[in-house]
């Protein structure tokens, strides 16, 4: 399979060039930056591209990708509603092409979406503590309200959590994200970290995802890579292309 | 809805009687247990059974049920495929009899297998870590060494956890369970706990359920009493109830 | 070594008599509850009474204990500075005499706080987790508080947690405890949790203490019966009898 | 204070030459590398050398610093007794002098240590799991064994860790440091993680050190330049410069 990069020497491209030049079963085709013409991706037979570039060109990048039938799984941030309705225009024009857009490429995080959804209908109590570097500007983190509300939401119809605090400080029981208690925790050292806790009578179940370095995204990337093919049309999120049924 | 127990003096029949009784949406029919008559059961006009009684009388037990249309959730152990298929037989005849039979009832035990099943496909690398109280006589516990099994299952075809390591001290690498290395802890003051670590580049998800105390098994057998009619025939394991598709 | 228990009948203190008799080198004396006079002890020789009663009485019991030369070991609630300066003066007047007054005989919960302390100086950020069982009033819970302030205290002088959080939820970084973020989460099946978390450049320390089950105080108040007759005089908290020197 | 780097060219050095030009309250003198004079030191002033050198060299280096009265703190391996005992003799020769040789800078794995042989004798059982990536050659890691060898010291005497296993697969339990159980786990995306668990009856402690990346031996080395002067002659280890008494 023929893979280039779009953003190819950004650093999150960058890292994508060498993971696709170290996959045995991957070739790397042509990287393409700032200034540099789309038309080295169809001269060089590029089948997928990997797209983190930047929300002013990737659409222009999308139109010239799906003209041109190579599919495309996209990091770039800032794809609005009425994005995703273009962009979904133009594939319905292009039957056969496929364009994966993510928000997060990590599996792990994926993964612990997916599981806190599917074991939320099933526990009398669910907190979500989130832990990061110091340097992080927003509390709780996105992912750690996003997974707050798609727990709330597989929890509607059942009680709310038991909870008898009747003294205390504030902010001793969390942020509340539709019902669901979030801490932040903020040290240095720390990386990317999140925990959902489940509890019910006598037993706890706990999911936590650890994301150490920065590369977390690069197995995500390279799956999408190489499962695209087999989803044509539009995916938001990775999910999809995981075997979760 | 009407609900019986069978072994109702018994430790755990005596623990699910309190929890039907507590229950709301619930009402205790009748307890039954060594010398009473079946016939309470029919008496006392109960819907489901809760049957945690002993291999010795369970087979008895499931023939009376069945022929009298009364719906049966069953913890007791000792289920070799030749009984199982003699139940099938007995459902067979008996159409919107239903019967569950479960090895284990706590939910988070039963939730940690089918999320380490589907997270194990998108991992270079995954390990068991289980930990119990230092009575227990048999390391690695049945449900590890189950979920390691399980784990490899849904890894086949992949490569190996990698491994480098040349020298060490026997034993510090664990049990080697189809290719899933399992760590058993035994600690007082623990009960029953359970770690399923995953890893790949820059990432992990750790999936953990710990059992606190002897009761974790109620709210998994209330939940199969409320839904087991959903389910006619034979189910095996807690886990077709649940919502996970 | 001949151990009585005051308040013998009540949870704690038939607890406390089951691990005495339990203990190979310690041998039950006397077992007294309200109403029994207090010479069953004298009469018994018991050298070291263990005191879980009432506020009401325990000061009573302690001036003829000192005045018998019985040591004890204390955990009744109520001990005000006034009351702490009185039972100093009875000892003061019966050199040999030696009581042991303590908040929490968690051995566990002890270290935690002292390692807490040690750790405090060398970490960029600390914050801390507590987890308990929904029915908790207070939050954080006292022992959190407590963790927090000698925590402060042991990093007066230094910087402040390092936090560029600047958009948020109410709540989500926690409550302040003199600068230390607390968490407090509530979780059905859970017992009593602690975790202290330090961090600098590149690394991490997590200090956990978990309590399971009601008595894991036990070991503490054995530790305490037979290390008092060391320890003349009065001595608060459980933690000069522990050689962390 | 004045502080230089010998080794400022290696990986390390560059590291603690960029952390010493970062920090407020030093000032960098002078990096030496292979082939440079050390006299670079003695003319620029330098009050105390990092030195992350070779053992091939760290000996000349020593002798150097020592006569000229520069405080040496010292990471480079490879110090047998036999060059402890030279070491310690150039000291004795020239009071006021300080060499500080440590095998870890690591503050949260030397606190780790500390408090994990201060807690043994408090605890019926203990048991240590180490987790590190795949690429690690030794199981145990060097510092779980270690650390086994110093909790096992620590609990001279005591019962030995109760364990009623009779039936299970090679391994499980671990590997025998000295009677303390060590679990290796290597997994994908990890660094370097140590947990040593404490049990007695109805708690657990739990001390965890996670090295997230390959810098965190910088505020340790950070700690030991400001020390030093404090500790003249020769110290092994960065315990004793910790108030830890």
């Amino acid at each position: 399979m023929r893979v280039g990069v779009l953003g190819a020497k950004g650093k999150v491209g960058a890292t994508m060039v060498a993971a696709v030049e170290a996959a045995d079963d991957l070739e790397f085709s042509a990287g393409v930056d700032a200034g540099d013409p789309l038309s080295a991706l169809t001269d060089s037979g590029t089948e997928v591209i990997i797209d983190f570039t930047h929300p002013d060109v990737v659409m222009d990048n999308l139109k010239f990708l799906i003209d041109n039938g190579i599919h495309a799984v996209v990091g770039t941030t800032g794809f609005t509603q009425d994005r995703l309705d273009q962009v979904q225009q133009w594939l319905d024009a292009k039957p056969g092409a496929a364009v994966l857009i993510a928000p997060n490429f990590a599996i792990g995080a994926v993964l612990t979406m997916h599981f806190a959804q599917q074991a939320a209908p099933y526990f009398e109590s669910v907190e979500i503590i989130e832990l990061h570097h110091p340097q992080k500007a927003d509390a709780p983190s996105g992912t750690a309200a996003r997974t707050a509300k798609l727990v709330a939401e597989a929890r509607k119809g059942l009680p709310p959590n038991p909870d008898a605090t009747s003294t205390g400080l504030d902010g001793a029981r969390g942020a509340d994200v539709d019902g669901v208690p979030v801490h932040s925790v903020r040290l240095t050292g720390l990386v990317a970290h999140q925990e959902v806790l489940f509890g019910t009578q006598g037993e706890t179940l706990t999911i936590r995802h650890d994301s150490l370095d920065r590369t977390s995204f690069v197995p995500g990337v390279l799956l999408a890579v190489r499962k695209i093919a087999e989803h044509p049309g539009l995916t938001v999120g990775l999910e999809p292309l995981l075997n979760l049924g």
